[in-house]
């Protein structure tokens, strides 16, 4: 089984290095491949995603990645920001179906924002389609503005849009998420104004008919924003597209106050993935050895469970992991009076004792 | 002075009768003329947008807006729909500045899922563009998918879209706006990935240069959905597109707990506007007499500062308020132990006694 590991820019490389650690200490042998990816590939390379890089991740078996960003490549023209290699990949290996849990650890309750009674227990699934939408839709740029009061000044504009078959895939993923979980769904649209998610509320409606188990509920964009504020606990899954779900993802990851804890994964159509922690490659504190490592160790968890079928070794690590949070080891990040607080490579070495 | 009321539908009627009281207790004369909008207007001219409303909102130097929707419209065809009077509203009367306060007022900091230290003092005010964007971009519908893996399906698609002139005269509003207040202003874009918002960006970047007083920064729009949620006291003034304005105003109004509170001014380049309760027509609390006035008076109270240039009575409106909750009179909504429980009707009486 190969793995392609693409450690990014920032903390990328330091919390990378402890998800291999991991890795290397479960009894299995894994095949580990590193390249460049974001920065690190446009240093390397040229392009924040080199072709070698493109391909060790097509031929891998799962992708294991860090993060990519730093300041330092924000002059650099569009298509060199590291943040193209991320989106790269995503289309290339269509990757559609994003997987991000929003879970508050009874540990970290402390952590959040949120009044404890409001996220104590939180635990819910958002599924992001990750290869269409405002994305990647065509046509895209600057143009003349060919009507209406602005007409002859220059415009910006991009194309939303969603075909059948897109939504139908991303919501056959929902659906069975929800089954394995609490039964419930609710797709997140702007029907009262997008005919792109009229029609995508039109085919979740559809495709609901072969998961008569799962109760189905439609929320616009908006609303759900709100509710995630005002009681995120009654949500079990929610599904959405690529913006909307851009957005939401990343606020119901906050409301736990511990993002350096949360894995993702993105799938395509057979289980392949790429996996990376939800918070991104913080420069500030890069090579300084405190950031929390403990998402992409999750992030290699889920690897195991979807994409090499390794679900003991999935679980495995996943109670590691709650056994040093019990033991009160904390990444600054986290840290709260009366725990120990422990630096990046501290941590990994702690999951990787726990493990056994 | 003529002021267009339209009630519309749900808690509408109820909300909009306390505002009219108030305003006719200033000891001023408004001429006030009322027409069906929404539900209402479907039910008395077939359209929720009726012409003889447009018209008289078209006239008038000012609209009160109570709210629209009811579950029983659901079913309409979408142009038929109470919310399509809203979008023609704005459309109709160029509307494109919005205005959401978010503001939580020390008496109630007790209802925000927040805690108190992340949100007590909480005041931010978000500008929205409210006339273009993917909301009215054209082409849009549904068609045969022109291209790629899904050629030949349907799809349903939008276009997003911002000219020079749309984007710089929202950003004018916001530059002033933040010169009244902390003078910080936030731009809200994706320019990472969309073209519309890159452009955006540009635009706002050099209508600073009109405003060097303003600190300027720039914020893509899941770091801001994510910011709202951790330290939502950082942000001064706020500016964003329709599309993402919506979605984070409404999640900007809830993190204060009492949505119930919190009005919202749309204007036109003239400073002619529609003022309207953030929060909606709550059609299953409609004819109970306990929802909430205040959101309407507030905005009431707006209508004289933005449109009516009274501001004195303005103020005296907003120190009403202040004072009916520093009274301990509360609507269910924000109800809390050992305040005094009163009714939509009571609580506008007790702000017309307030007034003098
Ligand atoms: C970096 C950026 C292009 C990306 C996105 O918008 O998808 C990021 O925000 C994410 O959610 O992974
Ligand atoms: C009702 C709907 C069309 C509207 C919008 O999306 O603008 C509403 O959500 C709002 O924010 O006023």
């Amino acid at each position: 089984m190969k793995i392609a590991i693409l450690p990014g820019d920032g903390i990328g490389p330091e919390i990378v290095e402890q998800a291999v650690k991991v890795l290397k200490n479960l009894g299995e042998s894994f095949e580990m491949e590193f390249a460049p990816v974001g920065g690190a590939g446009y240093e390397a390379a040229g392009h924040p995603l080199p072709e070698a890089t493109l391909k060790l991740a097509q031929d891998a078996d799962a992708v294991l990645f860090g993060a990519v960003g730093d300041w330092k490549y924000d002059t650099l023209d569009r298509p060199l920001r590291p943040e193209q290699a991320i989106l790269g990949l995503r289309k290339n290996l269509n990757l559609f179906a994003n997987l991000r849990p929003a879970i508050l650890y009874p540990e970290l309750a402390g952590a959040s924002t949120l009044k404890p009674e409001v996220v104590s227990g939180l635990d819910i699934l958002i599924i992001r389609e990750l290869t269409g939408d405002i994305y990647f839709g065509q046509p895209r740029g600057v143009r003349e503005c060919p009507d209406g009061p602005f007409k002859g000044q220059r415009e910006g504009f991009d194309t939303m849009r969603y075909a059948e078959g897109e939504i139908r895939r991303i919501a056959h993923v929902a659906f069975q998420a929800a089954q394995k979980r609490d039964k419930r769904l609710t797709s997140v649209d702007k029907a009262n104004v997008l005919e792109t998610f009229q029609f995508w509320k039109d085919i979740v409606i559809d495709v609901h008919k072969e998961y008569p188990d799962v109760a189905l509920d439609h929320m616009y964009v908006d609303n759900a924003a709100m509710q995630l504020v005002r009681a995120p606990k009654k949500f079990d899954v929610m599904v959405t597209g690529n913006m909307f779900g851009d957005i939401l993802s990343d606020a119901a990851a906050m409301l736990t106050g511990s993002i350096g804890m949360l894995p993702s994964a993105s799938l395509d159509v057979n289980n392949k993935g790429l996996y990376e922690p939800s918070h991104g490659s913080a420069p500030d504190i890069a090579g300084k050895g405190i950031a929390n490592p403990l998402a992409t160790i999750l992030s290699a968890a889920m690897m195991l469970r979807y994409s090499l079928g390794r679900v003991e070794q999935a679980d495995r690590i996943e109670t590691a992991v709650k056994t040093v949070l019990t033991q009160g080891l904390r990444t600054p990040d986290i840290f709260e009076e009366g725990c120990t607080k422990v630096g990046t490579s501290e941590m990994g070495d702690a999951v990787v004792k726990a493990l056994a």
